[in-house]
């Protein structure tokens, strides 16, 4: 298994050399929601560093029941007061469909395509924003992030009232 | 909204000096599920650079529906051979159980929270290894890593037969 060995391997020298943050709480008070995607480097992306956001990830980076229990301890419990859902240009999951996906995976599943980065973005922050247990979250913003120009776009952005 | 305006002006930085990945299929095949937690930094932790692997993160590094769905791309259209699930010490999942979680956060969910990392990376890694449609995978890995020491503890390996 020598993709095992390497990986553990580099983590010597890491280890050797990290930073130690013992805070669990994100000193910047920050969540992330991004897609699993090999080319987001999320903390170099967003100028992030160790122990300051949460970094939830997963295919298409979309809003699902499991990312609303890791948003549920962010803000209930570890002071998250600010969530950014950072969806991208060239997804695998944008312009296909679910009848599309199943074929290719062999697996009978609900995807969660996109069609449109607006209207998925708009759709992900109003179930943020809607979910009562998540009533720490002051701010959350929906970016594009362009894989290709390495810029973020500023496409929803929504604040608690009063 | 001065944490997100922050986000996108470290933005701006980064794409002027950034490295660009065309493929979106990992070039080492692999695919980390790993821990939200602000205190993992995966692509140093594990010596991974842009381009390289997909990384999924949730509260715990569980296997969850969400991570099945996109390991299902990951494996099935992507490439990705190789699964690590990581999870770490000092989590807040670990020796806590669902009622005080659900006490804490108001949100009647189930966390997954973490008794033991043996049994919770063996259950899961067996999660993965019996999926139908990950049958793409060769090998996975159950790693335990330590936030204090920055080193990583090999806990499960599993291979495909034959």
């Amino acid at each position: 298994m020598p993709q095992i060995a390497e990986l553990l391997s580099a983590n010597q020298a890491y280890a050797a050399a990290r930073a130690h943050v013992a805070d669990p709480r994100p000193s910047r008070h920050i969540a992330v929601v991004t897609c699993m995607d090999a080319r987001i480097d999320v903390f170099a992306v967003l100028g992030l560093h160790l122990g300051e956001a949460h970094v939830i990830r997963n295919a298409g980076g979309r809003v699902t029941e499991d990312v609303l229990r890791s948003l549920a301890l962010s803000s209930g419990v570890l002071g998250v007061d600010t969530a950014v859902v950072m969806q991208h240009t060239k997804c695998g999951l944008f312009g296909v469909d679910d009848a599309q996906l199943r074929e290719l995976t062999g697996a009978d599943l609900g995807f969660l395509p996109i069609d449109d980065h607006v209207a998925a973005l708009r759709e992900d922050v109003e179930r943020l924003a809607g979910t009562p247990y998540l009533s720490q979250l002051q701010v959350i913003a929906g970016l594009v992030y362009d894989v290709e120009s390495g810029q973020l776009e500023d496409v929803v952005r929504w604040e608690r009232a009063g």
